[in-house]
This record gives C-alpha cells, structure tokens and sequence, in this order.
C-alpha cells in the first residue's frame, strides 16, 4: 500500500501558479496517463471502501474530475453511477443546492430519481481544496434522503484546512501541505 | 449483442425540450446508474477496440461525458487516458484548436506532453451530434502528431450528419433519428 500510494504522489503534476498567482496546482491527469500507476489508485480506493462498508448503492462523482472514478468505481462496487453538475447541464428534473464560492454562489444539481431514500451513497472527486464544493455534493445528498457513508478523494491539500467543512468522514489517499 | 444494445438503447433517457425548444435530449446517464446494463455498454466498447485494433496507446475522452467512458476503458485496455478540456482548465503547457459554435467560436485543449508522436489514440464520447466538437478534438490529436485510428460514440444523433464532419473513421453503437 504505502508503496503504491508513494509512486502515485510522485506522479501528480504540480504546477505553479494555476489557476492563479501563489497556488500551486495539482494535476491528477498524469497518474491516468500510466495505467499501472492509475490502476494501483483504483485499486486502493476499491480496497478501501471494500473493507469499510458492507453495502453502497450509489457512487456520487463531482463534475468533471470526479467523473473519471466514479464510473470506474460504481463498476467494481456493482452499484449505481450518479453524476453532481454545474446548473443547467442536467436534464429532467433536478434537486438543486447553493454553495458560495471566493465571489458570490454558484448551484449543483442532481437528477431527481438518481438516488432513492436511505440509499448508501459514496462521494467521489480528484482533489479536496477549501472543501466547498464537497460540502454541497452532501448537502444535495442529505436533501435527496440518500445517506453519504464516506467522501473519498485522491488528492487532500491539508493546509486549507477544506476536511473540517465537510459533514461525513472524510478519506483522501495522497495529501498535499502547502499549496 | 443485438439484445445487449436493445437494452442500453431503452435505457438511455429521453428529454423533449432540453436544452432548449425542439431538441430532444438522449441522455447516457440512467445507463450509468444501472451497473449491468453500464457494464454491457461498456464490454461491447471493449470488445470492438479489441476486435478492429492491434495496438491502442491513449484513450482520449472529451469533457465530461467523455470522462465517463474514457478512463475505464483505458483501464480496460492497458493504456493511457488523456482529456481534453474547454480553454482554461487544464494546467501546464497545452496544445489549442478553436471550433466553431452556433453563435461564435470556441476552444480546446489538451496538454502538450500527453500524447507523442505517432500514438495511436482513439477518441470517445457519449454522443454525435453535429460533429464539430468530434472533429475539434480528431484536430487537435493531429496537430499533436498523435495518429486517431478511430472516433467512438454510445449514441449517434444519425439526422444531424455529424459523422460527415469527423474525418476519421466513426463507430457509434446506438442511433437515434430525429432529435
């Protein structure tokens, strides 16, 4: 594991100064272009969540990097793949919920029927920063009566502190101080 | 197969009026909820790549929808995922072409070092419509000197010809008349 889990943080990409001056990105896109590499960070993540929890319905992928684990992961567990989006990009009926972002708010949506009552639902996405987005990916769940067992991400970035907003444990794999 | 794809055609969503009056919207997203019929699209993806190709190097998915697929069938496959994005989103050196919208242009990405000369990629996405942004990213794997043996799509869109625009060879593996 810790093996594994060391070649994984050596091929993120780190880029500085994007988005912005001062921060220091971090880019996931590396580790899915080696597929031993992205395949051993799959595996990892299905351990883990095989060991912890008897039973999850739904795997829940945060538009657009969660994406590429959540279906990956809904296929090994056998269960149901639910995408959360940016307004407007859902068709059919929604369940909406507002987060705020550094300037104003913005809105995520779910599709209505994806998740049914008291479904166990898993939370997926690349990278954990000020923990907003993820906040909201629980808020949308808790109002859609699904039940969030655990938020998992690959990449933590430690120093903003973006874990003590989100609701339900919180396990990321790789993590990042300084950003 | 013939039963396989008569079941994921049923499965995939259907919208009248998203996103805007007239279009009817074919949407991938109930496949990826029900885990088996999700596994059969993506076995049949598989089973065609494996069937026509010697040889794949990189999967490239277009952004998001194309993220659903890509990954996994690069993990499938053995071999790297590469995603191109809208202008902006991806950090590091990139690789660029515009295309053209219904009003106005738009632009691509995709990172320079993630695909090498003489590659051979094949592109995915879940749906054709009118082609432009299918024939956008055949361009830009050809200005990055990869070699695009083949452009997939789960449904094809068959009444907007956009498989006249992509100038490589196109396989979709569900088709839908009048949108």
């Amino acid at each position: 594991m810790a093996q594994r889990l060391e070649r994984i943080k050596k091929t993120i990409g780190c880029i500085p100064n994007f988005p912005k001056e001062g921060i220091i990105f971090r880019d996931i896109f590396p580790v899915c272009q080696n597929p031993e590499i992205f395949g051993d960070l799959i595996d990892i993540f299905v351990e883990h969540l095989q060991q912890k929890h008897e039973k999850i319905d739904v795997v829940v992928g945060l538009e657009a990097r969660g994406f590429l684990f959540g279906p990956i992961l809904a296929q090994r567990l056998k269960c149901s793949f639910v995408p959360i989006r940016k307004k407007g990009k859902l068709p059919g009926e929604c369940i909406q919920v507002s987060y705020e972002l550094e300037y104003g708010t913005d809105i995520f949506e779910a599709q209505k029927l994806a998740i049914k009552k008291d479904q166990k639902v898993i939370i997926v996405d690349d990278l954990l920063a000020t923990g907003g987005t993820m906040k909201a990916a629980c808020d949308l769940v808790d109002k859609m009566s699904g039940k969030v067992l655990e938020c998992l991400v690959a990449i933590e970035l430690t120093d903003l502190k973006g874990r003590d907003k989100v609701p339900y444990p919180l396990k990321s794999f790789t993590s990042f101080d300084g950003h």
